[in-house]
């Protein structure tokens, strides 16, 4: 009777949690009674004891603060596992969050099904890892997709929405310590008493979690709020006003991280409004945060509407400042020199500031790849950059290498992703947008994992039913293979070739080579960018045009600027090639586009036959939200195809080759569609088809 | 000098023509200065001089009215045609109409080059040749996609378009020789005397082209126009009505051709209102024509919202009245029992009445078949019909055969073809649909042609450029196919296994087979076609069904009623199968309509991709007209495959086969979507895709 009673109990609560992603990759299958014993007391510790006790399925664990030379060696972040799942566990670590940490990784291992014996030892590539929410005070979200901002501003601190936990514990299970709650396009508001009051309250829910709480700066602060004649960094006011707001802000949350400054960019204020540099703006701050060992995050995506190329215009901004920052400014880096696109060579940047730490910048929401309707699995894009040899230090001078602290003494390493997380149920959007979440999460602790890696590992754990072997050894490698596939998709039927920012103004959804609008800057036009004419396409960046390839180290840089050894999936970024040029397929350049666009529509066909064949694998409310998103993304592949091939067909003056489908739209109905979209706003991505 | 002024001129004339379709078929080369003698004074044969001397290249044509025994055995609209493109021709009939006849045959000969000896003997298969026109005197057309009415009511009999002769020349040229100018769904107004005025001024024009004018009537015209108590055919008052009304348009019109009339369907007028038969009522009218040589046209499209299968009601309704017609009265049957479908069986009334003139009834506009957006060639639809044997009486018996006059003595045989003319520049709305008027035509003159000869034909006249004999061998056999295979196309992604009427409500453009209206007849809903349930997919017509099979005449009888033996491209027109019902292919019956619809994808994206290969040897205005068009039906095709597979599923409750590709829409927004488009606008088809 008492197990009839239990058995009952279980269906009950198995069934209380919907398969609406609202879970994540967090759906461990314990028993909620396994026996974990520790000496830490912290609130840290506690979670992990809570974590495991409720989520292991194996013998007794033992949780120990250690401090061994080999405890030592993995810092305060790292840990050992050590022992076997029949007869027992420890976790050794000289921090609470290294045995949070190891309590969410030996859940993964025993989730993953990797076997008996464990003897783990990890520590972080990466110092810092850190989401950058671009959400605005009134729950608006730059280029989000998913919902309203997570931060209710308006409730807070009286209210304490129980999302906020939830997403400490995600982002702990994967190794995130740091979070900057604001847009970068940051309103002074912010540093408000009253706001301050609000963000102690999140970050006291984070604390526990080992996350660590940032701001986004307006750097007109101290005039715009303050009520200061000036913000000049060089101001003996300005600073102590700096000096006040960060003790004020120190008094209420006492771990705060730091700031990070958006300054002199698309419009917003900075140093050079005072004719000082990016340098006197960072320190001023990085002065201030220094006692309590905060941190000044400054971002290097500059660029002004002049003659110069924009991709070259942050390496030509901060090179010179190299070795003028103090060590706690780190300055980051957009992966791209210019903006994000689907496909773009990684920033020179990366390597060529030897004296200052660097951080890469990512962008976990698809503000270029189809926002939370196309499916874009980005570890493949993130790899691509963090694996690209920068050659600064010699062969093996890696983009990972370069900022993580292997090659440049640095005091602080550091890694960014701005954030793909709303109040969505399913907090990304897009089901499978969370791998990119947790993708992030896990490069930043450790870029020398692969994505498939990662991918196969975050399936298991968000698709899997660990009683079911049937179900992963089925699901994982399809899905995995689609998931793996997908970035390549996006690229190949929107940019492929090295095309880029020849989206829709403003809202980066849809395709809008065509763009043009009388009086806009002109770096913000496609046209700046595909350079189309009667004698071909792409932006010149050779050593006859830009010269951007010169801020290149060698050997890329020669390799770089020659079109026969630029690779071809980059190859329209750094030369306008004639419509003619014979590309390695031996078709014409014409031809190769075509074939290639066309590629991408059969790729997103591909896509979504693929999610369709997962039926069988995944729950019903999960895949239906997914297959409806691929019938978009197909859709929307065609309308890329035709629209760009069909825009520059008018260049080109070339047929369309007959071996490719052909297109279904008119180029002059797709240059009258307006999307309604605002940059701000949640899409309906749906108002593009009326049936 | 002038040699180069008569170069400089015959270049401007040359570029009067714009290639917009306007010419149709009659893109003649000549000189304009051919010798052509007669001894004929008419105007018929002044037509067919004028014609010859502009258009004719070889040498001097002689056009003789000859009483010989080979002439008078051709009948007065035969022709003999003689002789030697470099010595000379000789035309030879027993009427000008004949001559005029001979006249166009001869330039066909001359611009499709078929060598220099000529011979050719013709006679029509039928007497009749018929359009009707369903224009309404407000100039709107039902089911009409080429623009407005043709006839300017408002200014006739007054002002005279050009139009008219161009459009009796047309028809002359492919030898129709009758027309019924207005819509059967008829206004009593078209009788009064005020518009026999203006029908007379056509009937002026279109006399000498040797075409015939014809009205329909609404058999309540007594009452409504007349002003009578009743209009019931065996009332006195109302014999006089017509017998003077008929002599009234005599007196104007002496060749007046007759009534078509659509009398007791969907809710018209007609002799049941009164308790008489459609014999009664046909007769009356018979009688009151019979003086003038006028004839009656009954449609038996007749049918009622009652508990018997519609396809059944008009072989119902008029079989037991054979004999009972005056031979003046001819019925006129559609081509299929139910309504101008993309594929039906033939009507089983085609030879079941033995003693009573009966008609085929063609649809040349495309009420069913993607209006005047998508390509469909109906010379394979029609010739489909006319090929079937109804083996009543023995194997061979046609329905042509029935028809023509060759197995039953029948005073008249006739065929009637619903236009698609309008007042578009291209006469049809869509170029190709020019080949549906001119095969038409074509077939009603001689139904042995085979689709192939007339499209090749029409292609030449209407593409060919003959002093470029490069194009007419690369266009001719990729168009024939591209034509050839256009109706089976659509009959595949639209309504593919005898699918029948799932058309949108009233418009009859896209697909509905959702459509449910309360209250609304139940014979008007698809549902009522497609009977999807949990147990299968079709309508059981079968002798365990509604019994329609009955109708037809051993051996078909029996082969249409099993499964096993009905042909696979309308078992679902007579079989109610269950999901699981294994089909030819070895697939189950949902998986083959699943297939089928792919199929039907992949068989527009053809036709559009054959229609771009011909860029090079069509003209530019008219190759991008249709090409645009061509985009419009492969999306459609994709929406009818989507909306009829995610629909049946509901019932199927089977998985799409993933061998095909992925549905692109949701079901949901599909049954939301409502065209905006009335019976009887040109449709702004570009309504479905905002972008």
């Amino acid at each position: 009777m008492k197990k009839l009673l239990f058995i009952i109990l279980l269906v009950f609560v198995t069934q209380v949690y919907a398969e609406d992603g609202s879970r994540l990759w967090l759906r461990f299958s314990g028993n909620g009674n396994a026996q974990v014993t520790t000496k830490a007391k912290g609130a840290t510790a506690n979670i992990a004891v809570r974590e495991l006790r409720e989520q292991w399925k194996g013998a007794k664990i033992t949780l120990n603060i250690a401090r061994t030379k080999e405890t030592n060696l993995l810092g305060d972040e790292g840990y050992l596992i050590k022992g076997n799942r029949e007869t027992g566990v420890s976790i050794s670590s000289s921090s609470e969050k290294g045995l949070l940490y190891g309590a969410y990784q030996l859940l993964r291992w025993q989730e993953t099904g990797l076997g008996d014996e464990i003897n783990i030892s990890e520590s972080p590539r990466y110092e810092l890892r850190i989401l950058n929410h671009w959400d605005n005070l009134d729950r608006t979200i730059e280029r989000g997709y998913a919902g309203q901002s997570l931060w209710e501003w308006e409730k807070l601190p009286s209210v304490i929405s129980p999302r906020y936990e939830a997403y400490a514990r995600a982002n702990a299970s994967i190794n995130i310590n740091g979070t900057v709650l604001n847009n970068v396009n940051a309103s002074p508001q912010i540093l408000s008493a009253e706001y301050i009051e609000k963000v102690k309250a999140l970050a006291d829910i984070f604390r526990p979690y080992g996350i660590k709480t940032y701001l986004a700066i307006n750097f007109s602060s101290p005039a715009e709020l303050g009520g200061l004649p000036t913000s000049d960094p060089l101001n003996k006011e300005v600073k102590l006003w700096w000096k006040n707001k960060v003790k004020e802000i120190y008094k209420l949350i006492p771990d705060f991280g730091g700031f990070l400054v958006k300054a002199n960019s698309e419009g917003l204020p900075g140093p050079q409004d005072f004719g000082r540099t990016h340098a006197d703006g960072a320190n001023m701050l990085a002065d201030a945060l220094k006692p309590y060992k905060g941190i000044v995050m400054w971002r290097a995506f500059v660029y002004n509407p002049t003659n110069e190329d924009r991709a070259k215009q942050a390496y030509q901004e901060f090179t010179p400042l190299d070795g003028q920052f103090r060590d706690n400014v780190i300055i980051q880096v957009k992966n791209g020199p210019v903006d994000f696109q689907p496909r773009e060579p990684f920033s020179p940047l990366f390597g060529a500031m030897k004296k200052t730490a660097v951080m890469p910048e990512l962008q976990i929401t698809q503000e270029y790849l189809g926002f939370s309707t196309h499916a874009a699995y980005l570890a493949t894009l993130w790899k691509e950059c963090l694996d690209s040899d920068t050659y600064q230090q010699g062969k093996g001078s890696t983009v990972a290498r370069v900022t993580d602290g292997s090659i440049y003494p640095q005091k602080h390493s550091a890694m960014a992703g701005i954030t793909n997380i709303g109040t969505d149920v399913n907090w990304c959007g897009h089901q499978l947008a969370q791998a990119n979440w947790y993708a992030f999460g896990r490069l930043a602790w450790n870029h020398e994992l692969t994505p498939e890696d990662i991918v196969n590992e975050w399936i298991t754990l968000t698709f899997g039913e660990p009683d079911n072997q049937g179900n992963s050894q089925n699901l994982n490698p399809k899905l995995s293979k689609l998931m793996l596939e997908s970035r390549e998709a996006v690229v190949t039927y929107m940019m492929p070739l090295g095309l880029h920012h020849i989206f829709a103004l403003d809202h980066h959804y849809g395709p809008e080579p065509w763009c043009d609008v009388p009086g806009a800057r002109p770096d913000w036009m496609p046209k700046y960018y595909h350079r189309a004419d009667a004698g071909g396409l792409g932006f010149d960046r050779s050593s006859k045009g830009s010269n951007a390839v010169s801020q290149y180290h060698s050997p890329l840089k020669e390799e770089l600027d020659k079109p026969e050894t630029c690779p071809e999936n980059i190859i329209l970024w750094f030369h306008h090639l004639p419509w003619d040029y014979t590309m390695k397929s031996g078709r014409t350049l014409w031809d190769e586009l075509c074939y290639t666009y066309d590629r991408g529509v059969q790729q997103a066909r591909t896509l979504q036959k693929s999610w369709d064949e997962l039926e069988p694998y995944v729950d019903a409310e999960r895949f239906r939200e997914v297959q409806s998103k691929f019938k978009i993304q197909t859709r929307d592949a065609v309308w890329w195809k035709d629209g760009c091939l069909l825009y520059f067909q008018e260049f080109s003056k070339r047929p369309i080759p007959y071996g490719i489908e052909r297109p279904v739209h008119e180029l002059d109905k797709l240059k009258s569609f307006r999307m309604k979209i605002s940059n701000t706003e949640k899409a309906d991505i749906n108002q593009l088809y009326n049936k």
